[in-house]
């Protein structure tokens, strides 16, 4: 577990890797993103993504899980605030296997809460292929050792 | 449907409601955000939240699943290319009901393809209660009128 005081602008922080199926990108896709091209392979086809193709929410999902279970480990869990910045310059296809690699990019005081900073890290999502399926950059809630 | 050519900076959308169940809160969280303040009753109450919240990523999906429903309807269906801008001000908790009220900010071409635009339309999700739980600022891919 790590305190505000164990984090510094430059760490950088690896996740395991998570293997997406077209059946979970369905599932996902039935309750939070029923759309198409997420939900059917020959209209996917014939949509902007030319094949089906993961809900970016289904693998802002997935990110979140690997963050979770990465070495980042801050004490208190990975609160979230908010994001600076999302961008999902490439569609996640069934079969691919994700990983996150993330690094802090900026430390401040918390202005509501003296207790705590606020962490800015930048999480890169990749395909098994190395490329960038997702980049966010959040703003984590960490306390100060007590 | 609409195209490019039917969207105006100052349209506004609004969404149906959803009701968040303590189940679905947790089934969500167990495989996407597995964290004691969205798994468990007691380890929340003694967490930041002080009490059982929704995962953010699940607002989040809840949202998109209402902007997919609600009266946006652009051609070609709802397609994100990023966020510049995601907060969440408030936990979201069991039985909460969401709703969505989105206006459209900027309307601009695609460098990348010629025959799209980009809309930045700002959805704010809000509780039973009319408070605010999350803001996203997005930015769809709309194709122009063939």
């Amino acid at each position: 577990m790590r305190y505000l005081e164990d984090l510094h602008v430059g760490d950088g922080f690896t996740s395991d890797s998570y293997t997406v199926t077209e059946q979970e990108i369905v599932a996902f896709a039935s309750q939070y993103d029923p759309q198409p091209f997420h939900l059917d392979q020959a209209q996917a086809e014939a949509s902007i993504f030319r094949g089906l193709a993961a809900s970016g929410w289904h693998t802002a999902g997935i990110t979140m899980r690997l963050l979770v279970q990465s070495e980042l480990r801050p004490a208190g869990g990975v609160v979230g605030m908010g994001l600076d910045e999302m961008r999902w310059p490439r569609p996640v296809r069934p079969g691919d296997t994700l990983h996150v690699v993330s690094d802090v990019l900026e430390i401040r005081p918390s202005e509501s809460r003296p207790d705590s900073g606020v962490v800015k890290v930048r999480s890169t999502t990749l395909n098994q292929r190395g490329q960038t399926v997702q980049v966010m950059v959040s703003n984590l809630l960490v306390p100060r050792r007590p």
